[in-house]
């Protein structure tokens, strides 16, 4: 099973990264943390890399209610929304499957928190552009 | 199995983010992510909770070597590491448990990446005064 949900986007780079956060927003999810891995690896390792953001997305009502069942929950959080280049030339965008992701933590009282963050990112990804 | 790993600290809780850090930087991590937990629930639900920070801690040699042999991993990273107050009245810091995490992803190339950093989470741990 993979741990990823995927989309292939086609679009300009920057614009797709706009899009994912405003899509996020629009499913309660605010962008706590945003990585731009490419600057990283140029500025620590001198390292060429592909364009590629790691969004760092955060649902504080949702975060609330799994910490209150889960204290180390934040361990895992927040969930990663991806967007990256492809070596075929359009943008993925991949969202981490939060179901899988907390199949790590042995407590059923976070399924449904699960589900609902997968059905939101499933309506992230929908609503942009296919390639 | 548990997906952290984790320790009691006695301290104040500025003084153990402040360490921690250090001890992550000595590792060859940088924090890229810093979410004050409770700061968020206060500002975005109304709510009070306990200090709570989650640290993402990073180190690009390790995490360039991730990505080059499994692309979509970018939805696992950073590493995080929280720091919490407990009931006690200690503070509690936990890392998430790398091999735990990565064993969501089916590729045993990054066996060996996912226990070099759990080594040095450990030792970040055990560098951290025992409460």
């Amino acid at each position: 099973m993979s741990y990823t949900i995927e989309k292939q986007v086609q679009g300009d780079f920057n614009d797709i990264v706009e899009q994912t956060t405003t899509a996020l927003s629009d499913e309660g999810f605010g962008v706590l943390c945003d990585i731009d891995v490419q600057h990283t690896f140029k500025e620590k390792l001198d390292e060429e890399y592909r364009q590629y953001r790691i969004l760092g997305a955060c649902n504080p009502s949702l975060a609330h209610q799994g910490l209150e069942t889960e204290l180390q929950l934040g361990t895992l959080l927040p969930c990663n929304v991806i967007v990256y280049e492809t070596e075929a030339g359009t943008i993925g965008v991949s969202a981490v499957d939060p179901e899988v992701l907390l199949s790590v933590v042995d407590n059923p009282e976070l399924d449904q928190i699960a589900t609902d963050v997968r059905e939101r990112f499933n309506r992230v990804l929908g609503s942009l552009p296919e390639a």
